[in-house]
């Protein structure tokens, strides 16, 4: 044994073993074929299947069809990750290319012992432990890069159980690139997705729906964060490590699976945006609709097609402010942190509730490189521009 | 990663790794004398001292003097545990008296390989290794029996740190007598404490904070739940499995640190009441004042004392309505579900926002018993006038 070739797959098969050492300190439990609703101890389904006969969900067992994608598996795309696995989803698609370290033990998930391996490698050994039903694959590598980002949307297209495209793509990722990867496969492929992000405070987050040509892209319009009442100095400074909190990321995945689950099972009302302040415990929800200058060009087709359809269905196309909370406590001022942002995209789609504020400049100059941000949202490096030109570059 | 030497080391430690492995020492991380805020991939804590430098907490390393006591260790106990073991609490006590099943693997936290086991003893072992700074004691007894209410009464008196009471007791145990004798030993202790709660159908929940004298108690008015725009027949049936959902357990778990954080470390605004209602993401919140004719003794005290001093602080007193969010679809009734309680009960101190319901109907038969709830909001199956006879005469 001495090739890179061969090294590499022994690296690769140690790590394997290693994970799931780690979560298999004592086994599991055997696979189950049919998700019953009996009411016994030994029945993991139990308390889910219990949903139907709660008149919540008709028709719970649905989900082992199911399929998810989760990009990024750090403070929120874990939780999410192991949320969904416990609720027996059929099929968790996992990326993510960085290592477990000491320093996301401040978040739930992942353990001491896991430090030094991939998060995805790590993850899925834990979670196929916790639910051996749930078909989990795992992939280890940047969706940004150029190969990556074709084998990402290919995995998007045809990544169901079925070989079909997957029922819904959960973004949980810390930076502005790989949102913006993200977004442009689901335009190109017409596919619905969630995106999230926290704060790099660590006190507030938000999710968003994003139906391609019905609700707004993250192109479309900055993306939104609900304000901390803080000086936005404070969250601008170069070079600082971001502070999160075990709360603030199991709220936001919480949130996110809530409305992954009343989406793919059909009840309740799947919120568009979805925002937290954890300060003042207030909750923004409001609809933004597409912009018909977006620089996606698959953005714009779907408003067509969108615009084409004999009525509208399904999702509200109009900005409609929710009949939101006023909170009493609420002293914030809408406003857009960046001044380079064209004004007419400023104004355009921006019709925002007291409280939410678009979450970044786009940057200009490529300067000093910023720290990690571990799950929080980060200032890109590139400016907008350049970004849309690498992408279509793909 | 490259060349064949890194290759052989990685390869060389991770077969080390699994060598410790299968000898079966578990390595976690060592301990640690201080809380850090360096910036290394080694340091759990940097992402929470990054709290001080984003200006969020004045004083993060002072939770490693704090002690919070967690009574049930089920859906929402487990995670609202391990949230504060990573969030680096100084101690932990942790009360509960039942085994890990399989029929709760549709909630974070505990694995298959430890059904069986005792929920306090597997969860101090789980969270031990995430963090083995915390001082974790687990006490696996039921607080209602006359003997364990007065072990129990003793720890939240002495079991700080420092052999003072708890900082904060946090309840997260699934049926009315545990509620009850939470409440009664807070009130005789002048202890703070929050409630919380997931509805049966697992679609809503709700924290409350209470401050002895100063909000309202558990026995001064019925504990609230939100609605969830279903026929409440459902979930009035016997002998029903609870539904249970992972989503709604970790979010409420997550509203509870969270508040638990800002209490304790002084910031933001901690919330007297928080309702969490999925199918239409609605957070109603409020505060409640005490009743003057509570039936329990000791919150009739606390109140005099209250009242005894020069000016209000802290917390107010009155019934606040928060300006509290009115949502679009929100065609919940207030209702009380049970005409038992007697009126002057329901109306004196129950200014309930729109979407928020009581709780429990205070039983009258001492009928069948009800199947375990796992986390739910459980009917007892005593009457209140039973029950604080036995709460008085222990």
């Amino acid at each position: 044994m001495s090739t890179v070739e061969e090294l590499q797959k022994k690296v690769r098969e140690l790590e394997t073993k290693l994970a799931a050492f780690q979560s298999n300190v004592a086994p599991g439990r055997k696979k189950i074929d049919v998700m019953s609703s009996e009411v016994v101890d030994s029945n993991p389904y139990s308390r889910l299947m219990a949903l139907k006969r709660m008149g919540i969900v008709d028709n719970y067992e649905k989900i082992r069809e199911l399929s998810v994608a989760v990009v990024g598996v750090g403070g929120v795309g874990s939780v999410t990750a192991e949320m969904l696995t416990r609720c027996g989803i059929g099929k968790l698609i996992l990326f993510d290319y960085d290592k477990v370290e000491l320093a996301n033990m401040n978040r739930l998930f992942f353990q001491p012992h896991q430090a030094g391996l991939s998060k995805v490698d790590a993850a899925a050994a834990t979670l196929q432990n916790i639910n051996p039903d749930v078909t989990i694959d795992a992939y280890n590598y940047n969706i940004t890069t150029v190969d990556n980002f074709q084998k990402f949307c290919d995995t998007i297209r045809a990544g169901s159980l079925t070989g079909g495209p997957v029922d819904l793509v959960l973004s949980c990722v810390d930076n502005f690139e790989a949102r913006m990867a993200i977004n442009t496969a689901c335009n190109e492929l017409n596919q619905n997705w969630f995106e999230s992000g926290v704060s790099e405070n660590a006190v507030s987050g938000h999710i968003q729906f994003i139906v391609p040509g019905e609700t707004a892209c993250f192109a479309c319009a900055p993306p939104l964060v609900v304000a901390s009442k803080i000086d936005e100095k404070t969250l601008k400074r170069e070079g600082v490590c971001a502070a999160s909190l075990p709360t603030t990321m199991g709220i936001v995945a919480g949130f996110l699976v809530q409305n992954t689950l009343k989406y793919l099972l059909s009840f309740g009302n799947v919120t568009h945006y979805l925002g937290y302040s954890a300060l003042t415990d207030y909750f923004p929800t409001m609809s933004l609709k597409p912009n018909p200058q977006c620089d996606d060009i698959y953005c714009r087709q779907r408003q067509s097609e969108v615009n084409a359809r004999p009525a509208p269905v399904e999702v509200a196309t109009e900005v409609t402010e929710d009949d939101s909370p006023v909170h009493t406590d609420n002293q914030w001022g809408i406003c857009l942190i960046d001044e380079n942002v064209p004004e007419e995209e400023d104004t355009s789609n921006l019709n925002l509730v007291d409280g939410v504020q678009v979450a970044y400049s786009i940057p200009v100059d490529n300067g000093t490189p910023e720290s990690s941000t571990g799950g929080a949202v980060a200032a890109s490096e590139l400016s907008l521009e350049e970004l849309m030109k690498q992408m279509k570059s793909m």
